[in-house]
Order: structure tokens, then sequence, then C-alpha cells
């Protein structure tokens, strides 16, 4: 009864559908900021002629504006909009704005994970290490990284690299997760959030002009932090496609094909890779992995895994590998060569902890006068915020079987990843099932992409109306439904191929309770 | 006694110093992080020819190669290795280092303000908001900033924006702060400290090649970061120098000659002011920035204003002014017209923050679509730490006279700020009786920046060691007496000039011990 029911709303145009003002509405969007009570872009000056101003449109930097961020893009404007109306009395046909846009877990109603903010709240208010509520276990984790603190404080800076304690449990968390492959603290960055660190190191990365630009190759669809921070550098964005009929695998001889091609324009020097994969949610087996190493030796490629995903592996024939340690096990002509730049984060997993802001990157076979330079660079914007340091901590370092929070810990991270795998099953159930929507399983990681099949009279009212027709579709989607979902076109898509991406993490909670809604009100 | 013992070791160069081999100290200085465990730039490959680093000096991006900043540069890397040295027993001939290179008041011992911490602690561990020994305007706080924050929890993404009612706390604040000049929330930002806000507006202002490229003026003294970031933007650096003889005066007619001489190789769009100022201490007059914002407005600068250290202001005949009210008093034609970005931070002041990364922007006279693209970029790094957010939240919204936490809140914020005042004083004085070192008066920030006239033959020592005499200057006190400071080199000054920037925030604890201990020891 339930797919049912969601066949007849979210199935692509459905005949009855009327057809909105669309166009203009976009245009609207995409200059929204015009509703603030600031003057126009010119003024009467004393003189009588119109004083222009600084910065316009026209001035504006032009890397700036080659930057597209759909995640947080006009739909995300416009269910906004939409939640404002309802707050305020307005009638649509839904009662909720399900913002199914962005991967944060606790804005959907997950708890947090009770002995990191005990950790973290310990750090911001030590007074709290004398109270008895608070248990044994998270008071040492507490006064370990307050010493590791100047003054013993979370307010002040901490080196540029991190905390030096956190840096270390981070390397220790890493040899065990990679079952003993060695790991240098020295080589692990504290990030704001994993973005930060991925926009850092492409930093480095871009260099040269014409043919000699640096190419970055990404995945597509990707996750549009890297098409954004590529466009901001004026580097060169080189699209490798995952293949949606296996799966969304990363198939080697694609990499070489869009190598190849990209040499004619630009010089390849980063390969991005996304494992488990946003927006996608495939999960690379040990072999595909080791296949994109041996490229990457081959090409000479700095390559850039981004794990953030690493704790969320859903479908019980898949497990997560790290480039790492992939690495370590193709022998030491490899590991000691191929550079490599990891990525993690608190804000995915089963923490969730997204708003702390915190991440970490381990940079391996960097040339170290390359490390003193990024370092130098980090230097510049101080240091990462100090709490979300400690709420990575608290992820890299849990309680242990002999301390009294293990149980509790264990019980609550169990019960999220175990919420999140359930969530993933049903995404890919329920969306298989509605006609003209096709979906891969979600292997891990927190976001179905599935293929919409949009008639050709759809498509062609789209492109009339200068928009893509995922675009419409996932307008007209939140107009009817509001529910919140970004377009493919976003994330990057074969020409013709039309996607969403939705967030799993949403499904079994709000997105049926909107259902039970629609269909008994 | 104590200013005589002072000149015994800080006055420059005194004939009985030695000369250290400290020309090659400073190249392994600067390529310091050699001493990782790295591997080298070149690495054997199967087949016996060298494999190449993808990332190596030649092919790092040229614009990160520019990037100086000097607060944390070879000094403070020397600093930590001397710490390490004591540490390990090792013997100097004095048994702390000084740190006095950075703003950071928690690392030097001040203590946090208990309210602020309260309500951070409250909204990272909402448990807390039961127990009795909180505050009830704490939880007031707290609870009115998680309803702000998705799920109720510091851990979902805010706004890119920063969380609404922050926002609005902030508006309020600085309508109060100006004394009814009109603030619009939607025009604040929350960012990742000032640094980020900073740099986010410089990016949407850089552009244009040759000589139509960004010009932006910043004062000589200035914030390493203004030079950094406009580096590492490709922007062009403009200075305009303050006026050393005048207590490091803002002098319009310097701010027209550096404009009339840029726009020959420039287009000087951006002017960038610090007030109170960084490194310089000084506190600009009404006056002042009456003619800054004419200039401005008659030549069509951006004008931003970097006013971090707003509430530390020290000199009895000196105010803060905002930029924004002084543009209001000019009169409309002046209001609606003057594009202004003002930044603040919860790093300085009384609270002295800078782990969490808190701050803001207000930007007024923004061309909406700007703003729009403004938006856009931000939403790619997501949000600002949302702790951050929450500690710039107290700062805006303190206790109220029939709160419970009014009086010891005040009690602190006064006994913070007094002590700044009473080392800004000390910092002056005791500079001012060393033989060979001048110091201008520190009426606000946190920082004295005195001139060391040093001898020629130490300058043309320090010349043909190929490093400015001030860093020389500084690298020697620091192994002579542990006291980590930043040469003037590093902030900008007139040619033939040497100055270190000194924290005033030092003195009168930590400084005079190392000086009784060096004495008596």
């Amino acid at each position: 009864q339930s797919a049912g029911s969601v066949r007849s709303f979210i199935s692509p145009f459905p005949a009855s559908s009327p057809t909105p003002p669309i166009c203009q509405e976009m245009h609207r969007l995409q200059s929204i900021a015009a509703r603030s009570l600031m003057a126009g872009a010119l003024e009467p000056s004393r003189n009588g002629k119109a004083r222009e101003k600084t910065l316009t449109m026209e001035t504006l930097n032009p890397q700036v504006k080659a930057v597209e961020y759909a995640v947080r893009g006009p739909i995300v404007i416009k269910a906004g909009e939409i939640e404002r109306i309802l707050q305020e009395g307005g009638k649509k046909p839904f009662t909720e704005v399900i913002k199914a846009n962005i991967g944060d877990a606790h804005a959907m109603g997950q708890q947090p994970i009770t002995f990191l903010r005990q950790v973290v709240a310990l750090c911001t208010f030590p007074e709290l290490l004398d109270s008895p509520s608070f248990p044994e276990d998270a008071k040492r984790r507490a006064q370990r990284i307050l010493q590791g603190c100047g003054g013993r404080s979370l307010g002040s800076y901490s080196a540029s690299q991190g905390v030096d304690c956190i840096r270390q449990d981070i390397a220790a968390y890493i040899e065990q997760r990679d079952q003993g492959v060695p790991s240098n603290w020295e080589n692990i960055f504290l990030t704001t959030g994993a973005s930060d660190g991925i926009v850092s190191i492409l930093r480095l990365l871009v260099s040269g002009e014409g043919r000699a630009r640096t190419g970055v190759m990404i995945p597509i669809p990707q996750y549009p932090l890297y098409s954004a921070a590529i466009a901001e550098l004026g580097a060169v964005q080189v699209n490798y496609y995952l293949d949606e009929d296996n799966c969304w695998a990363l198939d080697v001889h694609e990499l070489h094909r869009a190598y190849q091609a990209a040499k004619q324009h630009c010089q390849p020097r980063v390969l991005c890779i996304i494992n488990p994969g946003n927006p996608t949610g495939q999960v690379q087996s040990k072999k595909c992995i080791e296949d994109v190493l041996h490229f990457a030796y081959e090409e000479n490629l700095f390559v850039m895994a981004d794990e953030v995903y690493q704790e969320n592996v859903y479908a019980p024939d898949c497990e997560f590998h790290s480039f790492k340690k992939v690495l370590y096990e193709m022998g030491p002509e490899y590991f000691n060569s191929v550079e490599l730049a990891s990525f993690h984060s608190t804000s995915k997993g089963y923490t969730g902890e997204c708003g702390f802001r915190g991440g970490f990157m381990e940079i391996v076979n960097l040339d170290p006068e390359v490390k003193a330079q990024l370092v130098k660079l980090l230097s510049v914007r101080l240091c990462p915020p100090v709490a979300g340091q400690a709420a990575m901590d608290v992820i890299v370092n849990p309680p242990q079987p002999d301390e009294p929070s293990f149980a509790q810990f264990h019980k609550e991270k169990a019960s999220v990843l175990g919420a999140l795998a359930d969530k993933a099953k049903l995404t890919e159930q329920i969306l298989s099932a509605v006609p003209g929507i096709k979906c891969n399983p979600v292997q891990g990681a927190m976001y179905a992409f599935p293929q919409i099949f949009i008639p050709p009279r759809a498509v062609e009212e789209a492109k009339a109306l200068g928009m893509q027709p995922d675009m419409l579709y996932c307008l007209r989607l939140l107009e009817e439904t509001g529910i919140c979902v970004v377009p493919g076109s976003g994330f990057g898509q074969r020409e013709g191929t039309y996607h969403f991406r939705y967030g799993s993490i949403f499904f079994a909670c709000n997105y049926l309770v909107i259902l039970i809604k629609r269909e008994f009100h």
C-alpha cells in the first residue's frame, strides 16, 4: 500500500500535473536576496549623477560566479519559502517540508551520541569535571584534550594542524582500522569539516596555464563541493563517469579514457574518489581500489580519497577498504610513492555532528617542503574549531570494554547504524517500486541517486523554460508534496539521463509520516 | 629597577651579544617539515627510473607559494623547538618560552567568562538544562539557540549565513552599540572567526587582469591575514602607511597618495581598515573615520572595517566609533551608498574565545545579486561552527540587570578589561624605557608595535645573512630570553625602520615573572 501511494505522487510528470510559470520562478529564486531591505545598485549622488556600486555582477570575481552548489541551491531556497508560508498558516497540499537535500542527521531527529556530547561539554565547562553525573571515562577524555590545549582551554587557538594529542589519537585509530598499517601523527591535520581539507589540498595542486593547467579528475555524479572548488580555483574539471548499470561502480577503463581525453587540453594531476559514494551510495571493492591506485601510480596522479562515509556501509556483501590500506598492501613501491590525502569528518558516520565542523585528513608521501607550505597556508586561518577537534577525538578514541560508558556508547552506535541500514534498504525498495524511477542499491553513505525517466514532452517543456528537466521535476515535487530533493544536474549525470539525490536518512520516519498524512488528512 | 633589567636584555644588539650562524638556521626553519618521517621527493620505480612526485615546490600553486604569514612563521617554529628542548630537560638562559606572537588570551591564563561557557555547555549537552547548578538566564539563552537549530541540536548544519535568531541578536546588539542606527539581520553573516569573513569578501572582489586587476588598499603595518589573502587570490596589494610619528594615525592624504600611485598599475576597489589597530594599537578618531569614508565614497571603494578589537579600547581619551555609525551620521547619501563590510569575532574583546572560531560580519549596501552570490559561496562550506555561533550569541546578548548572572558576568568582564588596560599601559612604559626602542601608546587592541633602532653594523650583518634585520633581532631575542615576538617585516613597515609586534596581553604576568627569574636565579 505505501509503495502504491508513493507512486501516486512522485512518479515523474503524471499527465494530470499542471505546468506552473516556472521559468520566471527560477529567475526569481536565483536572485532571491533581492528581498532584502537594501537599496538597489544605483544611488543618487550629491551632484546629481548616479554613484555606481563597486561590487556588481559585472565586477564580481568571475570564478565565484562560475561556482555552483546545488545542495543549497534554488530548490532549497524555495523550500525555505514554503516553510515560512506554512508557519504563517498558509495552505499547501502538505503540512511539512521534508528537507531531503542534505545529509544532516540531527536535523531529522537523530539523537547525538551521549558520550561524545559529555566529553565536549566537559571540555567546554571544566567545572563539570567535579560533577558526579558525568562518567569517569568521559572526564578522562576531556582532561586529556584540555591538557593538549593552550591554557587548558577550548578557547585557545590550537596549532594550525590541530591539537597534538588528538592527532596522535587519530593516527592510532587509523592503524587499528587498517590492521596495523603505520600512520604517522605528523601527517594528520585536523580540519573544519572534511570540506576544508579537500579545498586546502586542491588549492595546493592548482597551477599552470593553458594546456599545462591542472586538471582534477572527479566522478560523475559527484558531490558538488568538488566542482565548486575547481571552478573557484580556476582548475580544469575532468569528468569520469561511474557505471550506473553496474551499481555505480568505478571502471578503470573509464579513468583511462577520461585521462587521455583531458590530456589534450590540460594536465590531469589529481584524482578524486568518493568512497562510499556521494551521491551514489556505492561501496568500492578492494580490487577496484587497487586498479585505481595502480592507474594513479602510472600516471603520476595525486589521489584524494573522500572517505567521510567510511562507517556507513550497509550492504552485507560490501566492506570499507581505505585507500591507504590497499596502497600498503600493494607493496612498498606503491606505499612509499603515491601521494594520497584521505578525508574524514564528524558529520557523517553514526555521530552526524555536522554543526561542530570537525574533520581530519591524513596525507602520505607529501613532499616535505610542500608540507611546510601546507602548514603555512593553514596557519593563515589559524586553526580548526577546537570543540570540533574534541568531537573528532571521541570518534577515534571511543569507550573501551573496561570503561563505564562502553555499553551505552555501543548501544547508541548500533542503534543509529541499524536505523540507517534499514532506511537505506527501504529507500531502495520504495523508489524501485515507482514506475519511471530506477534505483540502484544503497550500499553505503546516506543517499540514493535514482534515475527518473522523464517523458520527452516534459523534457521539451523544461528546455523551453531554459531549465534542466530534473530541476523542473524537483521543483514540482517540492510544490506538490513538500519533499525537497536536489536534481541530478547539480551532481552531474550522463547527457540525456535525469536523477535526483535523496537523503536516505529520511526514510522510515518523516517520509512515511508525510505519506500517511497525505493519504488520510 | 625592572625597567633597568629589561634594558639589559632586550635593548637591540648590545655590544656583548655573539653572532650565531643564523643564516643556515633560517633556511632550516623555513623547511622545517623536512623533519617528518616521510621519504624524499624521488622514489625508485619498479622499472628502475625514479618516479617523480606530482606535487613539488615546482608544481605547487604559485599563489600559495607567495603567501606569507609571519604570526606563525619561522620564529614560532623555533619557539616550539626551544620549548621541546626545555621540556626534555635541556638548558637555556631561561626556563620558559613566552609566546607573545599571537593574541591568544586563554593560552596565557585568561579565564573564560563563566556565563558564556555555561550557555555553550548547555547547548552541547541539553541534559544539563535540568541541572540546578546552571542559572536560569543561561538556560534561557541555550534553549533559544537550540530552538533555532535544526533538530534542536548543535550537531545540525545551520543555514550558511548562521542561525537566524543569533543573526537577529547580533542586529539588535549593533543597533544598541550604534545608538539606534538600524541594522537588518538579513545583512548579518556568521563566520568561522573574523578571518573567514574577511577572506570571503575579498574573494568576491578580486577580478580583472593587468591594469584592471583589483587593488586592495591595506594599512602598513597590517595584520598579515590581509597580505596573505591578497597573495593567494592574486590581487594587487596597495599599501598606505600609518603615521608612526602621530601615534599610528591614518592620514587621509596618504590614502590619496597611495590610491593615485596604484591607479597606474591596477584598479583599487577595496579599502581595508583595522580599528582598533593590529599590530599598531591605535584607535581612530571619529573625524578620521569620516575622512576615510568620504574618500571611499568619492573613489567608489568597497570598505572593509576590521573591528574585532571594538571592546578593547584602553586610552581614556579614545572611544570606539563603528564605521557603520559614522557612515550613518554622514547622511543618507553616504549611508545608502557606500558598500561596507564590518567584522567581529569571539576571539578578542573580553572573551578571548579564539578556539571556538566564532565571528560575524555585517554588510551594508551590497548589490542584491552579489549578496545571493555570497550566500552561494558560503554554502559550499556549509556553515560556520555552531558552537562558535552560540558563543557569539552570548557576547551580543549578555545577562541583563534583572537576570541572575548579571553581577558575576560584569565582574568578570570588568576584571579582564581592567587587566588588559593595565598591561597595555605597562607595555608602553616598560618598552619606552629601553634605549633603542620607541613605543607609541597602546590605545586599544592587544599589541604594541615598538620601533627598534638597529645599529648600522647589525643591519649589514643581517643583510649579509640574507635576512631582515628585525628577523635577526627577534631570533636572537628568542634565543637569549625565551621571548617570542614577530618581526615588523612580517607586518610591513617603512623602508629602513624596524619593529616587532608584542602581545601586550602578556605583560604584568609571565613577562615580569621571567624578568624576576632571570635576575634572581
